[in-house]
């Protein structure tokens, strides 16, 4: 099947048939796909205040009511529980668990944080005509944990993740555009040039993801990456948490034209 | 003494020592100025997800860590408790006092919110040559209750409320964009024209403020306006809460023009 000319509606459905179980990327082009973390009530608090704090690693697409597995205003009565292709549950910042369905986990107690994702501005990237190093290689994107401190709010702190895109300083002048008008996945970069000045010592090894070819005359561009929040529960070791996979993302049926605003 | 000139820090070391109880309009040019809502910790992550949820009425500039008074990203140490002239306690959903300092009634698990307000876009209208009408008449800006229901966040609940400006058709234009490129303040507006279709009666008769001239030709243009939270906390009725007086706000050291983003 095409999955990338399918409807989202139409794709998790198939995910919570398990029938799909592996990464969403290139899947139902032009619409956002989104990050998950689910943390019980009693931990929810400080970490919707940490995007607050933090909104460009943190960009917020929709946050549940307490116990609610409903998607509402990202999706057309989407379910968090099972429509996600692949789960990792997180105990005291310890990754313990994957799985493909999370409703034997769900309590009502918890609430579910998505989060924005980068295929978001790839996509627009792509269409003009910035091309997009890892995917021209078929590789991950590169991500580093840089020497920023994350704003804390209560239990939660840590380093801010980023990812970087090589190119040439003209193209990067544009992808500062593109990106800096979509506030909602991620935004402008953070940086540009020199990998040390933020604390990056060796730019051809990433510390998440593939390294990429970095050409003569590219300079790296940085933006803050959605791995943030993940990091972020390794540090604070809250008792329980609930990921995606990194790639297995949630489809929504929101396009990526208009998380611009 | 001309208060336009001061820096807000002076300003609010005459509001910490009493010596200025007024409305704080007009006051240190060019800086952003913030409404309060101070909710008890139990409280606090239904209000602050009310935000996240309805971010063109509740802009957040800063939230406080539990219990601490200190303003620290919007000002250099600022005190949450002294340093506004006059605040507001409610009781469910009632005022029962005014008061000019809420030291004695700060609490261990008060939590703070100060909101975007739009004194500031209105300095960067004039300043692009946009006339605002109730500054010109020396009046409080039109405020109106709409049919208009915000996103309910657990307790909280409520209408939104905005406030009007009336324009000639190209100077609206002018407006949409200057404010677009404010979120935190507000942003763009939600309507421009036909009061009648966002639920107002009569836009000669507002439900908070003062009325004011609509001339022929004019287009009234509405903007999302920081009483919405105390009209959500008059609707949802928490044991406690205390906002600032209409008028009386927090004077941030942040100039206007970087709270474009």
């Amino acid at each position: 099947m095409n999955y990338a000319k399918m409807h989202p509606s139409a794709v998790r459905q198939l995910i919570r048939e398990g029938k799909i179980t592996g990464q969403t990327s290139g899947m139902c082009d032009g619409y956002a796909q989104g990050n998950l973390l689910v943390l019980p009530r009693s931990e929810a608090y400080d970490f919707l205040l940490f995007t607050q704090r933090n909104p460009k690693s943190c960009p917020i697409l929709e946050v549940g009511d307490v116990g609610s597995r409903l998607v509402k205003r990202m999706a057309d009565a989407g379910d968090i529980a099972t429509e996600i292709p692949k789960y990792r549950v997180w105990e005291n910042g310890v990754m313990t668990e994957e799985c493909t369905d999370i409703s034997h986990l769900w309590r009502d107690d918890f609430v579910y944080f998505l989060i924005g994702c980068s295929f978001s501005f790839e996509g627009e990237l792509l269409a003009a005509g910035v091309p997009v190093r890892h995917i021209e290689e078929g590789r991950n994107v590169p991500m580093y944990m840089t020497n920023i401190e994350c704003e804390p709010a209560g239990m939660f702190h840590g380093n801010l993740v980023v990812s970087m895109r090589p190119m040439p300083a003209d193209q990067a002048i544009r992808a500062v555009s593109i990106t800096a008008s979509m506030p909602r996945v991620h935004g402008a970069p953070i940086h540009v040039g020199d990998p040390a000045e933020i604390g990056i010592r060796d730019i051809h090894t990433p510390d998440f993801g593939d390294s990429v070819t970095i050409n003569k005359g590219e300079i790296p561009v940085f933006w803050c990456c959605g791995v943030t929040p993940q990091s972020v529960v390794m540090s604070a070791k809250p008792p329980l948490a609930i990921s995606h996979a990194p790639g297995h993302m949630f489809i929504t049926d929101v396009k990526n034209s208009l998380l611009k605003d």
